[in-house]
């Protein structure tokens, strides 16, 4: 059994995490927490939020799963969140093709298309693996969950959301408004999203619904900086940059996040700011900065709206190097093309101290090339929603790639013969932009999991659990030393009483001690409680701690208030009382 | 403008919120939640979970919100969980039929089938209200969105869950085992839900989307009994029963928890105690008693598991009594289906303190009637169903109803004829059994747009927005009265040391002491702290009190540790300083 094995055994046996739906056989991809997972789960959520939201000033948004398909034209997810499949003529059973290629050992680099693939499948000689059948095309399949949204008479269709940052970029303009218009704005989501994976392996690594934070950063793409990056950095990070793993040097550089600026590996200071509090954010959940990295995306396996992305890494027992988040710089992208396709205008204002002179970029649609190139229809289509991009972006595209690409059903690119660009000095009290993104997103089953590899111990034939006790799921478990003389009623009565205080408390009084504080130990409880004989006399209690089996004696009164001080990591537990001398 | 529009208003403008997708012109049914309201929601659950779950000793689950068919074959929602629709024949418009004989002035009685809906619908004379074209059939319309998992080669169908509660169902065994095998043990889901409804108006009320408490309440049904019920069995409880309402008695009765379980209004002391701990709840995130009742759902209203189900409801304004949880008793329903469809064994074993002689009862399937009624094929499937239920369930059904309903794509209703029940004397060490469940169900949307109602008020122009300290968004803002002389620095130091204890608070230095008042009013911030130039020499600050406007003098030391009780709800303004005459 490796380290993974032995977690699914416990999570099963205690509560943490299981497939879903064992009793109809289970369905890969699909995971549920229980009673002591979907805790954990919320405690690591809430740490985030206190760190990332709280901490820094900024918001949260809460959107729904399903979105209708005009979003997802908008945001390219319709023409590019797709895989190649094949499918085999004789039993019809489809494969992603990248999967096939690797499993005969050819090299299959990421971002090929269908053409591609297909060619190199053909090569290959590929043959069903279930029925060796012949497989001959390749075709992109969407892999968000379709629904039709409303009856039969008038269905619109929708998706499943398979990230959550559109609802935030959707909603900008609410949220900057309720927010008196400030930037940097951190817009935060917390919650599920849906990806049709075709076979997803690797248990809840790989899921089809899973919960995400997606933190969409909006700021001024003339002012990325962050003042309060000052207090990060000399927080060393470790990078593995794209240009030493396109040399082939797989070594992670180790800089701090000044250098990693000054330095031009990392783009600017928000990007980086929130990539340093993402190592400290794991740190705090159990998991050692050396064992993270960050490891920057190629060209080729970037998402199609990223300028720079860096995967922060962890390395796994059966898997390796992990992602756990990733960190893109997604400029105005995602704006700029909701603004294109509902037609609002999504820029913001921001008033000069005095009048300046700007160069004003006006576009005018070529009809005459446009219609010769995507026919009468589509070319007016096209002018359309060419006139409600902003034109500064539509230029400074043409200029810098050649081209300016329309999202929708499928990606459409404009060329410099089909846009007349003008430009004209004009002075202005003020200027119209698109607030650029920089986007930190964080995968919490896997993490979760993380958490739950770091912290898993055995102590002999014992499993500890060392949860750090700010996300503890359970915090203390009360227990009587015997079932009589009153000792069961006096520690229902401390059990009760930390309820009250909103502890989360278990009580357990069946089996020997040491059966109970194996209970405990094996779901991370960070103190266990004992009453006993003396208890009734002196009201002082025994305290044992989870991750050195450590006791001290302490009196009932003012526990409440210092338990909360130790929970929250400020005080330790060597204070919460005098020393006992273990009896084992 | 109502209450309603002045809330949504206020929704929109200070991030509570607003409509999806609004700049794609919205969708009826979807709503989302901005800084505000999460955060209100959140907290909302919080104090549910810190109610019903952590202090009750029980437990959460969390669930995927995708369930393959076999799921809700077995639940019946497949087969129950239905509108009857009619279709324009010109137009192809669909329609829910109960509403258009409604509109017409037609009564229409829940439950009715689509053939008695279409009778009526014609003697009405009712057609199309967009194009005046013919409406001529009715017809079930199943309200679950649907989706493909997995590729197109092999796709399983599966459902976006419309209520939470399957995965309790399904999940059991894992629970009721990490759980070590107690009953009744309650475990909670708080999660997204999703129904397809034809035509939803009511704004936040009527979501295609939203987020329900579902809490299943696993019981043996041989003992109904909670003893906690102790502590709440003076509480008072305001019933309409279903007698009363079938007399066209539309009058509430109150009486206490004892008094309802007495005299049988409420069938058992767990549904009867989270009813009462529910108007404990309510009254807890500011709606008063008096204006919540518990409506008993008519036969023919409830749900196709429930044997009694309230309503709890509470005046709203703009529509009146409204339902924002339902108390439903689900018997065994659920459970016996899913062992049922899924053939595992989901009974649970009591052992008794000694041998006891019981009636075993053994039913078996008659081949012969069961083909002479559905066929060959389908006669032996549902055999194979009846010999994977619990036999002293179908024995009991078949004697109580005449019937024995097997879910399915469509109900099945099994005779006595198709079985025959065999029963013997045995002595028995313990029982086998099915466990009951009693299911409190929470609208949390609904709930917090009662509880925004409750809370919403307006003195002269100003709205305050009074929501109970307890769950308020923000806890706190604080001021430095101007922006020089070092009062911002020391403001800012305030704000830094309270977001560092884990509170929510914002600082605000922009406009006038009164406009910043008046800011924070309106998303009911509960208390704002003022820095002034006297808190430069003695670090003494001003607390404003939202509800009332009164002033206190705090010093800065321990402030901390006093605002979590006073947040908390454990002490109260007055005594967080010194009184100060307010100046306006």
């Amino acid at each position: 059994m490796d380290l993974y094995d032995k977690i699914s055994d416990l999570g099963k046996r205690r509560g943490l995490f299981f497939p879903a739906f064992e009793i109809y056989g289970g369905m890969s991809g699909f995971f549920n927490y229980g009673p002591i997972g979907s805790h954990l789960k919320r405690n690591i959520e809430d740490a985030w939020r206190q760190l990332f939201v709280h901490g820094e000033g900024m918001v949260e948004l809460e959107s729904t799963l399903i979105m209708p398909e005009q979003v997802f034209q908008a945001s390219g997810h319709l023409s590019h969140f797709t895989d190649i499949l094949t499918k085999c003529a004789d039993c019809g059973r489809a494969y992603r093709v990248d999967h096939l290629l690797v499993e005969r050992g050819v090299p299959c680099p990421e971002g090929l298309t269908a053409k591609a693939l297909e060619n190199l499948l053909r090569e290959s000689g590929s043959r069903c693996p279930e029925c060796d059948g012949s497989l001959s095309t390749a075709e992109p399949f969407n892999l968000m969950f379709q629904v039709d949204i409303g009856s039969y008479g008038g269905a619109l269709r929708g998706y499943g959301r398979p990230e959550a940052g559109q609802g935030q970029f959707v909603d900008f303009k609410r949220i900057y408004a309720s927010e008196r218009e400030r930037l940097p704005l951190g817009v935060a989501q917390v919650g599920r999203c849906m990806r049709n994976e075709i076979a997803p392996r690797k248990g809840p690594l790989r899921l089809r619904e899973f919960t995400i934070i997606d933190y969409e950063v909006f700021i001024d793409p003339d002012d990325l900086s962050y003042p309060r990056i000052r207090l990060l950095k000399d927080r060393p990070i470790r990078l593995l940059t794209a240009k030493d793993q396109l040399a082939k040097r797989d070594e992670v550089m180790e800089v701090t996040v000044e250098e990693a600026l000054a330095e031009g590996l990392v783009k600017n200071e928000v990007l980086c700011y929130f990539m340093a509090l993402a190592v400290r954010f794991l740190k705090g959940l159990g998991v050692p900065p050396e064992k993270q990295r960050f490891r920057e995306q190629l060209l080729e396996e970037r998402a199609h709206y990223s300028e720079q992305t860096f995967d922060q890494e962890v390395w796994l027992d059966r898997w390796g190097w992990t992602e756990v988040s990733g960190h893109a710089y997604r400029t105005d992208y995602d704006l700029r093309n909701h603004m294109t396709h509902s037609g609002v205008d999504l820029r913001v204002y921001k008033a000069f101290d005095k009048p300046r002179t700007l160069v004003k970029v006006q576009t005018k649609p070529l009809m005459e090339s446009l219609v010769e190139d995507f026919g009468s229809a589509e070319g007016e289509r096209i002018a359309r929603l060419l006139t409600k991009t902003d034109p500064s972006i539509v230029a400074r595209e043409l200029r810098e790639k050649g081209f300016y690409e329309v999202t929708g059903q499928y990606p459409i690119r404009v060329q410099p013969r089909h846009v007349e660009v003008t430009r004209e000095e004009t002075e202005a009290a003020g200027r119209y932009f698109v607030p650029h993104v920089v986007e930190p997103s964080f995968g919490i089953d896997r993490i979760l999991y993380t958490v739950l590899e770091y912290a898993y111990t055995e102590r002999g034939r014992r499993i500890v659990l060392s949860l750090p006790r700010t996300i503890a799921a359970v915090k203390a478990a009360v227990f009587p030393l015997v079932r009589r003389d009153g000792l069961p009623e006096f520690a229902t009565h401390v059990y009760r009483r930390l309820v009250e205080e909103d502890f989360i408390v278990k009580y357990d009084e069946s089996g020997s001690i040491g059966r109970r504080y194996a209970r405990a130990d094996e779901i991370g409880v960070p103190l266990c409680i004992t009453v006993d004989y003396q208890s009734l006399e002196d009201e002082t209690m025994t305290l044992r701690d989870l991750y050195t089996w450590k006791q001290v004696r302490a009196e009932a009164s003012d526990l409440p208030n210092r338990l909360r001080e130790y929970f929250r990591g400020k005080i330790e537990f060597d204070v919460l009382g005098t020393a006992v001398t273990s009896r084992k």
